[in-house]
């Protein structure tokens, strides 16, 4: 077969095996997630098509589709591990929300309870001094920015708790594809605060939740 | 004043400000870590040279200097937050070392229980599967590692816990001054990984602390 | 003429002129694939559409085309070298094994006998042990993967035989087209890996065969 | 001769050409500073070390030397050119200094009230914050960090006056000699920010200096 | 909702809000422009396409589209703050002309006298010394250059004002997106220029802007 | 007007203006070559699409569609300067011809005899030693190859005479764009070469034309 | 301890753990090498200084030097697996000699017959092609070049047996410490060309002598 | 023996070898030094050190140290093949003189007319055009210039004849050893530039000698 599925993620893991799906064909995606929906309780697909979806669906039909953030989710064990605690998702733009959500819905699924403050850029820094009280509450943050990625800084300057920091590939000319982001996190002078890939909002919404559920 | 105390610091963040030595000079390191000696238990100065160290001494007496990882220490309180939980430092090679000892140390410094186990790159994975237990112990983990970064994915894959990745610039060529390394593990497909700045042991273990340190 | 056909190259490296389909036109591949099939048993383009394939179908009836690995074959001659001495081609994860069909089938092509394990990255190192045994029986091994390419690393440490890897540009964001797993396998610990252009199936299958059928 | 002086430049550019004095010997900056000394009212020579500082003194007595900054500086025209309109120079860190001394006394030379705040980086936003007053008098602003370089971003967006951004080479691993800082500091989302070479402080003094005599 | 706008801006920058199109939805862009049309007398859009335009022009009837440069203006306020100072803006080639157009109506918006100098680039050194008066008249000026940049620092020998460059990223090959242009520009021999991003023209009529006002 | 044509050249360079068609729009071609046409014997436009020829031709009748090379020429002086010293171009592959004959033609218009020898790349090196004697006859060589870019080399130690390297962007992985080809070129260990832009065919053609007419 | 000395690599790997002593301390190599040296006939370190030598051959008298290449080798089991097969080693230049000399001397510490052919690069292709009968006899091919690395394409178009092609920093300026010579290596038009990372003179020889003892 | 010298250079290419000394030791340098100038009547030897000259200067006694362009050189054979047609060198500052002289030297060794113009860069082009007759006399340019490279755009305009253009490492921060330098010259709209390696001022020299003997 194509696919050697990790069945024993669930176990290991606490989540079952997430389907990435760029680069697999439709048949692949639909015939894995078929596999994975008829083993577990939650589903993940994450950089789906829309045909994607369509093909997915027919054999598991309480898949749903998540436009923005091109997520395919199956949700039969609506559990929060803890609910008081909660994940805060902030983005500098309005072009970050695609990358956020993406983060927003994966930490949903595994099981936290997550509150999202959208287009606080540095720019203006007022919008997100106004937002003090919240950030001061969440348990773990995810910080979703492109063009200079400062906000991470900031923000990790801010809390005391962990900043999980998402570089986007938002911006044009010398941001070189999400690279000044990336070097700009890498590079904070706020400690405490861990980087994922660029546009990876799956993988900063996965380690929240871990983070967020350690007791 | 050349530098802006931020005393603040201890009780936003847990933790007082600690001395970022290169590219300052003798007399401001100095200066500085008086000051802060004078306000706070403990303290810490990274990338320290034996000559800085020699300087800070005359005036905080109980100051130590850790050649290895290139520390200055000062530990008045030995408070441990939460003795059972412990921090898995793990390392590639025997060249990463004096970046696994930065993390230890700053992890230790800021009230955690620590362990090490150094040398069982990807390379001779058995060496790796020998610590199973402990790594499944372990309530987060430092994996450090230079050239191709591959441990971080590898240990990623075995445990429920968060990794913080620490790409080192050890190795040549191609690596490109850890270049190498932090592609590698930015790139990991192995979830629950937030990856920091290049030989930064630092930044990894009080990233490691904060989380550590939940509850 | 556009093309100075290498005929003699049967003899000098024991294969015909392969075709590299990219960059040129339909017509150009028509023209030299007749000229190629006329005089050679086997034949064997690269990266072909299937518009290139429907041209030289024309005149080349026997002519097949691969669809995943983008391969157009003819193969006359249905030697085996040494049937029990095996390649095998490993990938990391689904979204190689188009990179891992084209060396696979380039392989076959040059009379090899070949063999598949697909979608054991390193994320769950439990399903590559369980190949433990194919891997030690393996005379020559490819080894295909993208994102962190930290998959050549394991195996070139669990085998005494030559590893060829092959980095893919299967990712995104930091992956930079492939850089990341082929920085990766080019600074990997283990050693005996050779290492071969980002997504080139056809020249780690070429390399391998070479090795393979040596005595 | 080896340098084509440019005496015209004072008449050009209200200033006479300023000495760069890495990659040339001893020798020629001695004596392109002893002919422009006897020119001009004034001097700069940048980016020298003791030595040239020495040489130049035989020829020209009154000049001074400024360690921190490696500037060799003549001032016998003290005209300020409108003292009440001031440059502000803000770091991020006490290791920009140098760079930040640089651009300070550049300015001062071409007869400007300059101010300095060292050391507001972003990590501990209050620091900033607490200079609100400062920032909105001053006529034009130089942001000098190195790291992430965030700096720039926030002080962009809370004046309304030019700001000039200098990405320093402060920092390590993946800042790559200064390139984190100026990839941000290009990227940023506060408009009315212009950049200048890693490093260059002389560039930003000249810059500000020029923006801030218009009338 | 989606944007925090920044309704404060006017009063702390003295212009509104500028939409940064690239990225958003074109829902998400009308309903930015509606609320700031509403607020303000000016609006600028940038990086919009035409079907984006369409949708803001169903609420605000007194919409512009710029074809060349997309912008998307609204021009209610006709003031010019200081009609005799202009900005000068100066291109290399005919086809950095849309990033100059952008650059040119944005500080027009802005209530500045706009002057164009187009295609006097280097190579033909005498287009550009005949506009010799037309360059020391000019109070700031903006030069838009791709391919090597030369253009700037040619113009920064000529002028005692401020110079804003825009690397384009017009060319090919090793211009890598700019690239090329964008180094030359802040490596430039003529102090007294500040770089903005690759193709920024915005940026940089925004802060050619904010210089020609200042008294 | 939107292009300051360089009349002058033709007295100055010997050629008039040349049209760079990339990042123009048809109209704006189609102007500059009914003025230049008006001007000139000869007319020459690079990277033109088809759409730009038809516009062209509306004014300019004797214009000529070079479809593999996407130059649109106007001949109509058939003077050679000295028909017994010709340019050969030479390429690696067939992928490279586009750009060799941008390089040809552009040769020829400027009034040299050009030969070409195609396809004799270093992987099989007797295809070009086959061509000795011809390499030996060229007064000036143009050598184009992308991939490794070897040809170069070769080609450079085997003669005499000045040799134009032209990279090209064929090939993929890690040839970025042209990257690997151009950084061997530069690297030559056979001294005479000169390099010049990826796929540059024009710039080669010009400056060999300019090497062959010299006496 | 500080190293997990892998002494099961004999029987998995058919030769023991090699130290690679660049980053670590004389102290560790020379605990590492005397462990070693108890365990096993023979022994290899690499990157070794004359230092670390001295204080090895306190503990394994029978170490020796090798000052060009830079290792310490000890040999008590002289067997050769195959005389008859031989593994070729070739340079472009004088200045690739160490890192090929590192290749030859890990051959021959693993059993093999080596040969060596230095100083043949491709500027003067007759050079090379004095040595093709010995090119053709050899068994594996290892080609060590730097600069433009242009002599691993020729010679893998020469042979039909497996090349590991090295490139070396040997250069200056746009050969960025070896990246000319590896990009050009890993595009070679050649195929059956395996890479190893930049100067890894060690990893060739080693791959080369799996593939050489294959049977 | 460690080096194959190419003895039939001289017929081959007008010129014995030239030794390239960087990466050699002491002993090869004047080994092949003293083979070369029993053979023939000149002789070059580039990036030498004081040390190697002493050594070579043993068996070689009219060999001569040129201290700014660390040559070694031999010159017993005075003739200069066409007097009236002269090489003119050029540098943008006096950072650059080293290598222009590299260059100069080189191209007289080879029988040139060569005049030289340092210190003329476009930062103050009056100083370039003040040279306008100079320029349009030359037969064959080399411009030398770091930092932003624009030197050479500027004369490749003014000049109908062949430009060399040598970008220099001269700069810091974003110059990146040259890059800079070097991508603008490679996108120079200027046509007619043949581009050398950064700081390759032999090449440079050994092209425009090439060129200035063609007849
Ligand atoms: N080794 C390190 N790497 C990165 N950041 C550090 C390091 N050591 C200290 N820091 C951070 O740098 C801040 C101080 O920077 P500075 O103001 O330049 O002294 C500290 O508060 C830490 O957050
Ligand atoms: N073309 C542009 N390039 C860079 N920044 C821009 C551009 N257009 C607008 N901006 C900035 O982007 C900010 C809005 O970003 P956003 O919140 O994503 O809409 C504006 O306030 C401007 O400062
Ligand atoms: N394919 C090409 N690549 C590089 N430069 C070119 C090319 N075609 C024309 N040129 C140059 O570009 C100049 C015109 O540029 P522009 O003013 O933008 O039309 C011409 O005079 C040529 O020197
Ligand atoms: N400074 C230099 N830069 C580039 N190539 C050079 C230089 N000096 C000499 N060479 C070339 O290097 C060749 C010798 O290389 P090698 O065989 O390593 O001594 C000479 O024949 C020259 O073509
Ligand atoms: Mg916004
Ligand atoms: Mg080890
Ligand atoms: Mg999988
Ligand atoms: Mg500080
Ligand atoms: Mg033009
Ligand atoms: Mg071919
Ligand atoms: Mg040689
Ligand atoms: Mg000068």
């Amino acid at each position: 077969g194509f696919a050697k599925i990790d069945h024993h993620r669930t176990i290991r893991q606490g989540f079952p095996e997430v389907i990435f799906c760029q680069g697999k064909t439709v048949e692949q995606v639909a015939t894995i997630a078929t596999r994975l929906a008829g083993h577990n309780n939650n589903l993940l697909a994450t950089r789906a098509t829309h045909e994607m979806f369509e093909a997915v669906k027919l054999s598991v039909p309480d898949a749903v589709y998540r436009e923005q953030s091109r997520l395919i989710t199956v949700k039969r064990d609506e559990t929060v591990v803890d609910p008081d605690r909660f994940i805060l998702v902030v983005t500098a733009g309005t072009g970050d929300i695609p990358v956020a959500e993406e983060a927003a819905i994966t930490a949903e699924m595994m099981g936290n309870t997550v509150k999202t403050v959208y287009d606080v850029g540095v720019a203006g820094i007022h919008r997100l001094i106004a937002q003090y009280d919240l950030l001061q509450q969440a348990n773990v943050l995810i910080v979703v920015a492109g063009m200079e990625g400062a906000l991470a800084s900031v923000v990790g300057g801010m809390v005391a708790k962990p900043v999980i920091a998402v570089p986007t590939s938002v911006g044009y000319g010398a941001n070189f594809g999400g690279l000044s982001a990336l070097l700009a996190m890498l590079n904070s002078c706020a400690a405490g605060i861990g980087v994922v890939n660029i546009d990876n909002g799956f993988g900063a919404g996965r380690l929240a939740s871990m983070i967020n559920q350690m007791r």
